[in-house]
């Protein structure tokens, strides 16, 4: 082999880019593994740095240099491709969906708690959302896209449930029965688990993932209808993975229905190993609390950046774009070459085709186990790690490296403008972290260090997710290793309640930094010394049984309450008593109707016959009549207009001396949007003010006494 | 071979009782598989019928009478072990604890409503439970030991959460914890899945199953904590397997952690195979509602025979124990022999030894399938179902009638006083019909016929019990058949709706039949055209803030309510205002400490210091004060007790105008006890009703308005 023949294998420069270049993206739409697999002719030998002692120092010089060139080159187009796509990401996010960046779960949860921000659920947000996410794991971030498809999945949902988009010409009328608030959250649940199930291709695992941490409120009518949703996915997605097992759909069939099987791995333990994997948990349980407390620092210092204006969350995701290429190009170098293990015979070095044993800047028969981590799908380099073949695949120091590199890249990506799942990086800081321990235990453990990898990742996702049974499932759904499952649920319960010590679960801290009003299930217990007329704030606007239109449309115009009491006075009643509540909405569409009298009487129900069922279903997000769309005249704000046809006469009430405590109770199990509050003597109007979700949030509370603010 | 030699070897007749004679205990007991798989040498080879041509007809035909005699012994022999045990079963449930019969499913998801039946979860029933379950299994009945587990583990959780039994000198003071209906609930949840989690190896199966079909109300709390109790027994009971592995547990290690495995049989299935299996779980579902419907009837009928006394449920028992002996022994006669498979060698026939390919008449070489599926235990009948090496192992005509007698006799056996479960039946019912379609369509399927069973028992469980996500996680961790997940949601799921088009799933059925009150999730549609007062019931009780003891007393002697009222009135207040409610258990500690004054005052808080907090902590079941405890002595009638310090100040109330259909979702959500009715205009009593559970039952409602019935 001469000096010019090695100078010229070194044009062609193999850096089997497959998981973060576009080229990954491109070769896996034009070419099916199969093919990529065995058309290797075209692709060159890896590089081969000078190790023959005899050739002159001043060749081998220029060799190095010319290679350094060349690997410069390499570096340019890796990390431009890289930032081309994810400047497009970030492009999409902050020019036509900000609500799209981010995981979405934090969101969706909140929806489905009662949250209605229009922007969560809109059909842009599920555009930026799907194609944000492909351009954004292209692009080589270390980010997930199993939130997104939660996300999307909800989208999805919701559109469905509004009856498809009017905006877009997509309307269904056979889906009206979706109409109300019930219904169209237990659909978007449903799309939710949907989103699980198909991102982890694990169906009970979506039923339960979103029974455990979307959901706020759960019917038994609602297990069943996620489990049908999660079935026909199942069913839908097995038919396409028999359909793709030819290779027709690129890396869609890979790795079958399992995603991970370590099926094979032998299921003995020990005492020993046991206390091995306790310990393992507690350490996963901190990191993971760690990685929940630094990603919300970093979300916090982002958000600063955000908000200067969508040049800069771009230029934020470039920098994180280069950092990431800078990570995933440059540290392979710091690992030494591994001699391929004899037994693989053709499959080490992969080179010039899609697999592990990365040749990288090794020599023939050599592998790079760095770049068969970094240089490869997510998804594969997950399986790298769960894998049990070969304990020696990977260098300690290898380990490490991957271990502290991802976690850290985790942390500081997520926070850019670009829709990010967070259960890929924390699975593969975990299954990193995992392998680690198995390896530094080595022999004194029974167990396999692919099986360590799984506890690993177990043990991180219990610790930053603080889910128990869901992520118990959705482990064993994606690796089918049903023997190992009592070691994984006591490594989820020891992670969890190990973190649950230091602070909240990931997505709870995302929903509290992000602001939502969310109600928790329980009652705080500085609420145990308060009573519900001390929250209740601000002035009472209430309205007569048949009320004149200008003060209706006055209170509509002056306040952003959502729903207002109504109370009969004489003569239409012996004393004023409470008639019921209005809602706005309900209240805009019976004054877009006009029915109205010159005279204060009542009309009653007649007047109804005039609107249709449908015209009081609950609108589509953002949509429904508004205020801009009266058009009252001058003579018309004389006349009045009769409510009790569209009062809902039993409005849920307290007692202003009630704990409020209870009433929080109260109004979380029940899920409603006003209580009114009654006074407890006679003597007093029928009703003395009006509790919504922002009465009971601890910022309001704690705000008015914050003396309890100790206590908390 | 001469005759003398035959009729000497008819003299050891081997039926291979190992399922349903006491032999199986004692053998069970005193010798390990292993070495009742080897020690056969005592045993001799089983009867062979005349089949040499050459011998005389006299000589056959006395061998003939001989024989059967012989038979008739071992019939007498077995028959009367069976029975013995059944009358020591069904002695146990009539005479000391008549709760512990049937399944105990339905009495803890009552208990779990809200229902306080002490006798549910008491001392005697946990006896009785367990021991009977193990008389009633090994007396041959076609009974589980999966719902006896269930309850078994609720009523062991319901003592330690009463700190163990005063009355059996079993107390632990640090349990004082559970003294509240809420902790001590949740408890009894934890108990009850980890019997599931034990019965069924499955611990997520548990969770889910104590989710969907025990609990009434959820929190995530609660979710944690079975998760918490699911893992500690996957972890107990995995010591345990790898400590019996040696065979020191009888058939304890039997299967391993996943009892019937089907990780062996092939995953692919084509668009027909779909169809077949929809058909499957259709006929699955018309079956398990025909289950539930006929068990219902035989319930219904046995209660009357039931409730003649002890006697009768003896005599009963007794009846259905003969007639399964002889359908057990009886019907293996009408099958033919099958020749054993050359390439099993020495498995087949098993005589003398625990296994499959019973010998029962046959000669050398052959063996007897029915009798295979009806001599051996439970478990192993249904793993020969699931098994999939021999599509030819069981004949058609063998499915029929196992799968006849087993849905025939499962349907009477349940009702009698034998603590019974329903998994088993239920599963080994719908195994045989799985594998009898999957036998008929042959090779029209390219399913295994293994998996037919495993689709059939899927279908018979959706059609009788109507779960969704435990049932299929059961299945999943009973079968380890992760790839067949699909197939076994889809099933689940046709099988479950179409049942529910025929009535309600069979422990509802039970709970109904038994008559407790038992508080739906939903409010019934004839409810909305109710308000709250409409059903409140009864002369209304009340208390005066500061009341003579005589009042109390003849309230708490003339009355069984549970909570009263309590009214402030002038002087000690300007108007009669509600002050709250007080609990008929807090009013007999407060007599019972006799802190009363001769003059009608407020002592206040300072009162309470003579009682100490644990005094008014919720008692265990059927302890606590009773009125029979109290010596109020005469003079005491006559003086005031200040009831201000034990009243509830802020009881949850409605308006009487209330929708009934609102009232009562509030309180089936919030999980009440009493629930106030205030009036709508004031100049009324602050009080005018109180709600308990009874009053929203729909018999209670609809006695009230039957013009509502056909509306139901």
């Amino acid at each position: 082999m001469g000096e010019r023949e090695e100078v010229q294998n070194n044009n062609d420069i193999e850096i089997g880019v497959e998981r973060r270049g576009p080229s990954s993206l491109s070769s896996s739409r034009s070419a099916s593994p199969e093919s990529r697999r065995t058309t290797s002719s075209s692709l060159k030998e890896p590089l081969l740095l000078p190790h023959d002692a005899k050739r002159t120092k001043q060749i081998s010089h220029l060799a190095i240099i010319g290679a350094n060139c060349r690997y410069f080159q390499a570096f340019a187009a890796y990390a431009g491709c890289n930032m081309v796509l994810a400047i497009a990401a970030a492009g999409l996010c902050a020019y036509i969906s900000p609500a799209a960046a981010g995981s979405g779960i934090p969101e969706v949860k909140a929806y489905l708690n009662g949250i209605d921000a229009h922007s969560i659920l809109a059909p842009s947000t599920l555009f930026v959302k799907i194609f944000g996410s492909i351009f954004g794991v292209a692009a080589g971030f270390v980010v997930g896209k199993e939130g997104p498809m939660v996300h999307t999945g909800a989208c999805i949902a919701s559109l469905l449930g509004q009856g498809g988009s009017r905006k877009y010409g997509l309307t269904w009328k056979w889906l009206r029965y979706f109409k109300n608030d019930l219904d169209r959250r237990d659909l978007i649940t449903c799309g939710a688990a949907a989103g699980v199930a198909a991102a982890f291709r694990a169906p009970v695992g979506g039923v339960l993932f979103a029974l455990e941490e979307i959901a706020s409120w759960w019917r038994s009518a609602l297990l069943w209808r996620t489990f049908f949703t999660t079935a026909v996915v199942a069913v839908v997605l097995r038919t396409f993975i028999v359909f793709c097992r030819g290779g027709q759909c690129g890396l869609f069939g890979e790795g079958g229905l399992i995603m991970f099987d370590v099926n094979s791995v032998n299921p003995t333990y020990r005492i020993a190993d046991l206390l091995a994997v306790i310990v393992l948990g507690m350490i996963g349980g901190i990191f993971g609390s760690l990685y929940n407390y630094l990603v919300d620092k970093v979300l916090r210092t982002y958000s600063i950046i955000n908000e200067r204006g969508p040049v800069f969350k771009i230029l934020l995701a470039i920098i994180i774009s280069l950092l990431t290429s800078c990570c995933s190009y440059g540290l392979p170098w710091l690992s030494k070459c591994i001699p391929c293990p004899a037994s693989l015979g053709d499959q080490c070095p992969t080179v010039g085709r899609y697999g592990n044993f990365k040749s990288f800047q090794c020599p023939p028969n050599h592998y790079n186990d760095l770049a068969s981590l970094f240089m490869t799908t997510n998804d594969d380099a997950i399986r790298n790690l769960f894998s049990s073949g070969f304990d020696k695949e990977f260098q300690l120091s290898t380990l490490i490296v991957f271990f502290a590199a991802i976690y850290c890249l985790g942390i500081i990506t997520y926070g850019i403008a670009v829709p990010s799942g967070l259960f890929i990086p924390v699975i593969l800081a975990g299954a990193s972290y995992g392998r680690l321990i198995g390896t530094l235990l080595g022999s004194l453990s029974d167990l396999d260090v692919g099986f360590f990898a799984l506890l690993g990742a177990a043990s991180f996702l219990g610790g930053t997710m603080r889910m128990t049974v869901s992520l118990c499932v959705i482990l064993l759904e994606l690796t089918n290793g049903l023997l190992m499952l009592p070691l994984v649920m006591l490594v989820l319960l020891i992670s969890k309640t190990v973190a649950d010590c230091f602070n909240k679960g990931v997505y709870d801290q995302i929903v509290e930094m992000k602001g939502f009003p969310f109600l928790e299930a329980h009652a705080e217990p500085y609420m145990r010394n308060l009573i519900a007329s001390d929250v209740a704030s601000g002035p009472l606007v209430t309205f007569s049984g048949i009320e004149k239109v200008a003060n209706i449309l006055y209170a509509l115009k002056t306040t952003k309450h959502n729903g207002f009491p109504v109370i009969d006075e004489p003569p239409f009643s012996d004393a004023p008593q409470l008639c019921g509540l209005v809602l706005r909405s309900h209240l805009l569409v019976l004054l877009k109707g006009k029915k109205f009298t010159k005279q204060r009487m009542a009309i009653g129900s007649n007047m109804l016959r005039t609107f249709n069922a449908q015209d009081f279903d609950k609108a589509g997000s953002g949509k429904g009549v508004k205020l801009e769309d009266l058009d009252i005249r001058e003579e018309e704000l004389e006349m009045y207009v009769d409510l009790h046809p569209i009062v809902n006469t039993s409005p849920y009430a307290v007692v202003e001396t009630m704990s409020l405590a209870k009433a929080a109770v109260l109004f979380r199990q029940l899920g409603l949007r006003h209580m009114l509050v009654t006074p407890r003597m006679p003597g007093r109007p029928p009703v003395v003010g009006i509790l919504t979700r922002h009465d009971f949030m601890s910022e309001h509370v704690l705000g008015l006494y914050p003396q309890f603010q100790t206590k908390k």
